[in-house]
């Protein structure tokens, strides 16, 4: 079994994500590296740990990581950001306070020790923007030659952006990690708003995890029931699957097309935040982004759909 | 057999797209119809009159069409276009007049008498603004019901445009006429510059031509060695293969990974003549448009490079 590190900046989909994976049996998570991004890096971090608690999963420690981008000295959380995901960044709901604390280390060197530790055995999934293991590859650059393989949820190749008609989120938050990675040479797989907008969760799916009246199950329906009504496409009954389309992706590759692809992210200008292919490269052999362009929905909606009752099932 | 029709603002590339296709045995050329873009419309008609006299197949009927976009009342050639293709259009290489005249009929009356004739028989290869097409459709609504397979060479996907960060030339050219037909619900294999800059010609492949020594095989070596000389890319010494690859794609699909997509055309602003997946439609069934996103290249060059060596053989 793989081990899973995941970097996160939790946020709804966020911890969607977290209780996929903790759920999952094909991957083991030894930790959670927190990021800024649908929160600050602190909030986040807690997020991440009060939710592992609801979920039964107090063992799994969570680190804090970078708090802005690399070309930037602070961040401003926007607000954007606190609509989507509620003040709070979990939609308002309350959760109790988990006994574990962060730990002391820092996400980025924990970051280096594990892919250091496992090598090619370690499956790093990013959700959020991705400075942290900029910061981890810029500070130990032989990460390079033994990382395992990187999946993200960020960036749009086939379809325009979501905070301007180029750039995605997470990507356009912090543009410089995401180009440096990019043409790093690592084995990343982009799941981008080219997949991520074509699987949703509805208000029955959420009834569902309801419906198993545990807390753990009532906590996560209601936060994605806020996530849902703030949605801006589905008049408030269905959102998109975004973050958990990542760890799925790299559990069920298979039901992901992924398009290899040399990528470049532009770092400047109007179209700041934008991922696409480089037409300098467009001959030359080893591509070094596969991008998934399409997927097969309706597994993915049901598996996940399924996958967490099961989890709020065991859990409190 | 099929039947086709090629669309061309005859140039250098449409000349090589128009002698691939008198080559190709698996479709029967029945007539060219004329457009604006690399040239005037009555000098594109004229070099494809010329040049299909040089090959040998003064049977095929040219026809004027379009000398505007939809939504302008004239067209200014673009320097670029003078650059790259030559003054003349076909790099300055003086060609004997050809003895047919072009026809009387309009373009786009010959599109829709053709497409009601041979209906689904009949594919349609575009390498120039789509405006023909367009307009055809507009006079004639109901052909949208019994056309056929429509491959263009235009746009881009996956890597950025060629006159501007987001625009292919040909869409931009006529945006309004692109996102009309992407969006009627046509068979549309796009074939963009995320494949046709993945193939090339060298100099060494004109060579090939030019050792066959008849006038066809030196005409085309000529012109396409001026067409190389003026490539950006290569320092001159080999040029991508833009029209061409439209017509292999609709010999030989099997050559070209094919993405289904709800495609658009942006006609406004700083990104018109953007072709982008819609993303309201990344749910929806029946995707519009083949977009070719991967060619497996070094096929593509020997078929086409040996096609036309053996045409040249044939012709004086």
């Amino acid at each position: 079994m793989k081990k899973l590190i995941l970097d996160l900046d939790t946020g709804i989909d966020d911890s969607m994500a977290l209780a996929y994976a903790v759920a999952s049996s094909d991957l083991e998570l030894i930790g959670v590296t927190g990021t800024y991004g649908n929160v600050y890096t602190k909030v986040g971090a807690q997020n991440a740990l009060n939710v592992l608690q609801v979920l039964g999963h107090q063992d799994i420690p969570v680190y804090c990581g970078a708090e802005h981008s690399l070309a930037e000295n602070s961040f401003i959380r926007h607000e954007v950001s606190a609509r989507i995901h509620g003040e709070n960044g979990i939609g308002g709901v309350d959760l109790p306070v988990a006994a574990r604390g962060i730990e002391e280390k820092d996400a980025v060197d924990f970051l280096i020790s594990s892919i250091t530790k496992y090598r090619e055995e370690l499956v790093i999934v990013a959700t959020g923007p991705l400075t942290n293991l900029a910061l981890a590859l810029q500070r130990a650059p032989l990460l390079k030659e033994i990382i395992g393989p990187v999946v993200i949820m960020g960036g749009a190749l086939t379809v325009p952006g979501n905070v301007s008609p180029y750039a995605e989120a997470n990507i356009s938050k912090d543009p410089q990690a995401a180009k440096f990675l990019f043409e790093s040479g690592l084995d990343i797989t982009m799941v981008g708003l080219d997949v991520t907008q074509r699987s949703q969760l509805t208000k029955g799916d959420t009834q569902t995890w309801r419906e198993v009246q545990t807390m753990s199950g009532r906590v996560f329906a209601d936060m994605v029931d806020y996530y849902i009504a703030q949605h801006p496409h589905s008049n408030g009954t269905a959102s998109y699957l975004h973050d958990p389309s990542a760890v799925i992706c790299a559990v069920h590759p298979e039901w992901f097309t992924r398009l290899p692809m040399h990528m470049t992210v532009v770092t400047e200008g109007e179209a700041s935040g934008r991922t696409i292919g480089d037409p300098e490269k467009q001959r030359m052999p080893h591509p070094n982004v596969k991008v998934c362009v399409l997927v097969d929905s309706e597994k993915v909606e049901r598996h996940f759909v399924e996958t967490l009752a099961a989890l709020f099932r065991k859990a409190i």
